[in-house]
């Protein structure tokens, strides 16, 4: 029998799991060139989506104290930098591996987490900081993440064929 | 003190009217002009998923128990049919004015629900289903329903000049 703690546990974590889902299908299905394409014009191209969502993944590895960042080099040119940067980005299929590993490592670390534990403070709060806000823990990170998953999924799927 | 349960109703809570905030403030930007446009070319225009939001988000009233539905005649219009349908959509202050008032109901009905109430099951599943899927609740519900809306605020965003 499930706890009602372990239940919406489940309920958020399906949720993260529909979306990456949902983008690593987009990541495998496109085209190099369709990936290259911005979602919008003026807008992000896909790639540059793709490596955004890959370094804000990877950054929730310390965040939730599940390891170290596996590819520290993406923050500066996918989150600190816009697409039309000249910093040379990755080659299309190196994001794409890099998607993956990044989610599958983080999927892999879910898994051992107990429901207890998503209650506990992220590692970007102080304790002191904590005990007056309890819900700036760790459940709090997975749900604001698959909220801006999702929001980038929804433009990525413009990359489709009409 | 918050119980764990409380704590994360509130979770997805927050993550709702974040989502309904930025929405509304778009809406209430945007001219009329800007939210006729398509969101990308050959795409939805941010009238449609303005409409498509509310008639999803007015659906939620009988779905979770908390009352009839407003406006039945979008379903039609907005999730039934396409944006390029030939079906007279109401004008674009009227799908303004129901989007605000489909929400402030939501939100009204929201403030009074206890955290017990949010895991008992929506009105679309048999209690013999529910006592197997005890995660199809209402709280799952408001959790996929936060995602579908930030994956359309993502594309809404690109109704604002770039």
């Amino acid at each position: 029998m499930q706890t009602k703690q372990e239940l919406f546990v489940k309920l958020a974590l399906d949720a993260w799991s529909i979306y990456c889902n949902r983008v690593t299908k987009l990541v495998t299905e496109l085209t190099d060139e369709q990936l290259q394409h911005e979602v919008s014009t003026g807008r992000n191209s896909g790639v540059y989506l793709v490596g955004h969502l890959t370094a804000v993944h990877d950054a929730m590895l310390p965040l939730l104290s599940l390891g170290e960042i596996m590819h520290p080099e993406l923050e500066n040119i996918f989150i600190k930098n816009p697409d039309k940067s000249i910093l040379k980005k990755p080659s299309i299929n190196l994001i794409r591996q890099y998607w993956k590993e990044v989610n599958e490592t983080l999927a892999s670390a879910f898994v051992k987490m107990s429901a207890d534990e998503w209650f506990q403070k992220h590692s970007a709060i102080s304790e002191e900081d904590f005990s007056r806000e309890p819900n700036r823990n760790k459940l709090n990170v997975l749900i604001n993440r698959t909220n801006h998953l999702a929001s980038h999924y929804g433009q990525m799927v413009f990359l489709k064929e009409s």
